[in-house]
């Protein structure tokens, strides 16, 4: 897209996942969508059927032809403006699901006046005519990837205006003042004060804090969307590989007993009651009881430091309480602020209750048999709950976008700086450059300012079809 | 399923490929399937919203929520029987397309009634129902794996009824035949004949000259099905793999021109002109000028003779006309009715005049250089054209199925012991139970005589979703 100027052409794009299945939807938008559809739309005795007097949001049967060469018999589905997805005409033409057919049908839209659509242009035309904000937008995308319940609920909270409208409400109280500002600047010989000082301090704090938690949100969000970082540290014989493959054949087993669902399957992301873990591979990471080999164990610790979680995984037969201590003391140093949960593994369990005794007093152990498959219903529940205490309600706002973080960060520098300004009695112009500049920041955030810069880095990240 | 019987229950499945897209489409069929959605289908303010009083064919903007958690914003499409593809009450939810989504979806509406649906059962619903015959049906899968021109207008002329109709009325007029001589059965004392034994016999010679074509076309559909098998057969340096690798990467390319189109890459597969070629793996097979090695030869001359088109390549820096002739008499023995191409390869085009008098006695030899992509264009022209002259219109009914040959071969068996029977005057009961196997033979095809092995085996190929 050169720019982003709503454009007047008529696009179509195959909007349903690539491949071959029993049905494939080719999506049109633009106000030739339904007069390009009609050109090759037919009856079963392949008379011209129109389309341009049926009501909106009806379905059609028919036939896609081109020169009485029939491509497929499909159903159209017609949206008129403006009470639709791009406040565009719309027409779904939903065909048989081969690929052979969705490039024929593609091709005769194509060659009857549909251009191909860029990525997520189908979205930046709902955009630019005011359907949904640029948040939203963004929130399209993210619910189309989401893949876990949490990352899907906040997804589904931003696409329905929640962060939206928490931040259009800041920025409204922030234009009330900005305009009594612009206000003093025009009587400024006069020395008038419109915008009370007191109340203008008051209103920046508040924004400030809520700007506060939704920065501070970021990390939870980021957990949410991108899964929780969870490191599997031990000894090579620990049996590491063992435990991942048993949690990630177990989630394998979750996933398909849905019939028609498959999934691409990432080995080291794992989904426990709706929350997406991440586990990160530490092959390499050694450290024995006494010397802490240097090769590897600079990157081991690097992995550790971005882990939420890590998982100490020691084999019980190898490893007595005074070894264990000496590995604890070398990793905590690493730890920052991640949970440490330490996980005995390959025990007998005629002598749980030595082990218990023995390892008791090490705070967060765990005790299982990774081969055996026994105490890891126990390890899963312990991860969720670690990750739940550290986590806010997905029912509050929560930024997952790095995007949203750095404009809110530009917002909060912005008002610190109007803060100093109100208890230093700067003058009104630069009050008014300061709170302007925290508008833009945050208008930023749903679209009110924008730049093509900005779209195109957004929507050329969209899947070609939305 | 336990059998093919209808039944009363809904059924739902997502229709739409597997993995994420923009949209992805989930479709139920049944009696329930509207109140079903009714149940999780909400307003944007979270009210249940209505859809049985809505007009068929029409799209409606909801929420799918369970206990207030909302799942997706969708577009409900609802299509009232009996005029739906399966005869049935149908529902279409367009959800966003995450994996994540289409599983909540489905896990909601088997929560409140539906069942997840067999491969092909919304199509099995539909033969069930008269909405389409068996070999209709079994277009629709062909239909949907179709990748060439070819053998999609020959899937598509299936599905539109071309070929049930040529069988119904081979069938149509068998059966007032054969009530004719059922009717003499029972008045056997009598002696009387009411079916004309002459124009019973002229009857069943033309349903024979028609079935025989039928059966004939199979070599062409099965061809226009799988692809034309060709073998590109020379001594190892000869430049196989390259030609291969430059006719391939020729296709890739024009596949890719046309956005939002990916296709499965099967390596040795290639449309040219919308005809499917089946390049065969020869690797292993030497012929040498003068011994045949042993090893793999059987194998390699069980490819050539499997082969429609036998490509035999050879550097023209190699091979004189005389070592040529060697080879080709090795093997010219085994090719059998396929058609032989003779392919000079790494030629210089400064000496290609002279290789044309050296070679322009071998019939159906053409020049390239694969490294340096000459003379590709017309090799691939002239593998289009071999098939041409090998084929007929595709506007011609073609029979592209196994099952189809076997019953059109039991009805030729079974019609050409009633010629016999006629000849040597045979009893009526004689002659009515081998009208009756052919009118079973040709009722099969179209599902009239069914049973459930054979629907279940047609039906289980099919995906879910269809």
């Amino acid at each position: 897209m050169a720019n982003y100027v709503l454009n007047n052409d008529t696009i179509a794009a195959l909007a349903t996942p690539h491949g071959a299945g029993a049905i494939a939807v080719i999506r049109l938008s633009g106000k030739d969508a339904i007069a390009i559809t009609e050109s090759v739309f037919f009856t079963k005795s392949l008379k011209p059927k129109a389309l341009a007097d049926k009501p909106s949001h009806t379905a059609h049967f028919g036939l896609i032809a081109e020169k009485e060469v029939v491509i497929d018999e499909v159903l159209v589905t017609i949206f008129k403006a403006p009470k639709t997805y791009t406040g565009e005409e719309i027409v779904e033409i939903s065909c048989h699901g081969s690929v052979f057919i969705q490039q024929q049908i593609l091709q005769v839209l194509f060659k009857h006046g549909a251009r191909p659509a860029q990525p997520g242009e189908f979205t930046l035309r709902a955009f630019l005519n005011g359907k949904l904000d640029l948040s939203q937008a963004e929130a399209v995308a993210d619910l189309i990837a989401s893949n876990s319940a949490t990352s899907h609920q906040v997804a589904m909270q931003h696409m329905r205006g929640g962060f939206s409208n928490k931040i259009a409400v800041l920025r409204e109280n922030l234009l009330n003042f900005a305009s009594l500002i612009e206000l003093e600047l025009d009587f400024s010989e006069e020395d008038v004060e419109f915008a009370d000082r007191t109340d203008l301090k008051k209103l920046i704090n508040t924004i400030l804090a809520i700007i506060e938690k939704l920065i501070a949100s970021f990390e939870v969000g980021n957990v949410i969307k991108n899964g929780i970082p969870v490191a599997i540290v031990g000894k090579p014989n620990a049996g590491k590989s063992t435990l991942l493959n048993v949690l990630l054949e177990d989630d394998r087993a979750i996933v398909s007993d849905i019939p028609g669902t498959t999934r691409d399957t990432i080995e080291d992301e794992l989904i426990i009651d709706g929350v997406m873990f991440r586990f990160i591979d530490t092959a390499g990471i050694r450290t024995t009881t006494d010397v802490i080999e240097q090769i590897g164990v600079n990157k081991a610790f690097e992995v550790i430091k971005k882990s939420a979680i890590i998982i100490y995984l020691f084999d019980t037969h190898e490893l007595s309480r005074g070894d264990l201590q000496l590995e604890m003391d070398v990793i905590k140093d690493h730890i920052g602020n991640s949970q440490l949960l330490v996980v005995g593994n390959k025990i007998d369990f005629e002598n749980l209750d030595e082990l218990k005794q023995e390892f008791g007093d090490v705070p967060n152990i765990l005790f299982i048999s990774a081969k055996e498959q026994r105490g890891i219903k126990e390890l899963k529940d312990t991860l969720v709950n670690l990750f739940d205490t550290r986590t806010v309600n997905t029912t509050d706002t929560i930024v997952t976008n790095s995007r949203h973080v750095s404009s809110l960060n530009n917002a909060q520098a912005a008002l610190i700086k109007v803060n100093e300004g109100l208890s230093s009695n700067i003058q009104s112009d630069f009050l008014a450059l300061d709170i302007r500049y925290a508008l833009e920041a945050l208008g930023e955030i749903t679209g009110q300012v924008t730049n093509d810069d900005l779209l195109g880095n957004i929507f050329s990240k969209f899947c070609i079809g939305k």
